[in-house]
């Protein structure tokens, strides 16, 4: 049986989080992650831009197999959801781009998948996410947010599981 | 003098309009407008990718050398608000990916360019395009709004009358 390599991604203009994990079966081990953060002093395009360019760099150098991100929960912030959705779009569009397919979990759904919880918190999270992959080291929230979808896309199987193959 | 080439985007997910202005001086001309329409039953990173991907083949055909997009405008609606948001992610993006510099304008802006009025509505704003451009011939509403945007780029002297140069 061989693994496959899951990208996850927490998309954000200011800070996109991004989590590789190598899932083989019921093992899972960590294999990267890091935050594009994009110099909020540039245009909104370049930003964007940014996140592009970043996202695309770490599936050219690691190439994962598939993709995972958090459906974003929709509040009654118009604004918020506008920009997110920016952020959000950039990222599925370059996932989209290098040829994976793209899995997108309710945020319910990860803290289920991570804590056994759908009401954990972003502390919780982080801190099961840092004892599922101990070899992670250092995790700040947004890539341990990363991390935390990757997580759910192997709990969940990845697409063949899901696909019933 | 030399003219600008202006590429508008009035960014969608279901109906991406673009439309290419010549400016030079006092007199616009049509070059060229269509519409990118990703199938509805892809799944969403795939539509979002065939938005980007749709642009960059029609910046990477005329070349143009600024670009102008609509400012959204955020109603109370947070779920559509996210979903333009998306769309309109991926437009900003790859008009950076290309070296754009990319201009944003409000819906009022564009109207009180192109109609007079900032209360326009589509139609008006259809009507004046071809009028303006009456090379253009049938034009869709998605790309009378882009082609609008790309006039209201040109009303305001592109980026050079923009910086002072």
């Amino acid at each position: 049986m061989s693994g496959i390599l899951i990208l996850g991604v927490d998309p954000g203009l200011n800070r996109c989080g991004w989590g590789l994990v190598f899932s083989e079966g019921a093992r899972l081990s960590h294999v990267a992650h890091g935050v594009i953060a994009p110099s909020p002093k540039q245009q909104l395009a370049s930003r964007l831009h940014d996140v592009f360019e970043g996202l695309m760099a770490v599936m050219d150098q690691y190439r994962p197999q598939e993709a995972a991100v958090e459906e974003t929960f929709v509040n009654s912030n118009a604004r918020a959801a506008l920009a997110l959705g920016q952020a959000r779009g950039v990222a599925l569009a370059a996932a989209a781009r290098t040829g994976l397919m793209v899995a997108e979990y309710a945020p319910t759904t990860i803290k289920k998948a991570v804590v056994g919880s759908g009401a954990a918190d972003k502390t919780q999270i982080a801190f099961m996410v840092r004892r599922l992959l101990p070899t992670a080291g250092e995790v700040s929230a947004d890539a341990a947010d990363a991390l935390g979808v990757a997580l759910c896309h192997a709990a969940h199987g990845g697409f063949r599981r899901r696909a019933g193959a």
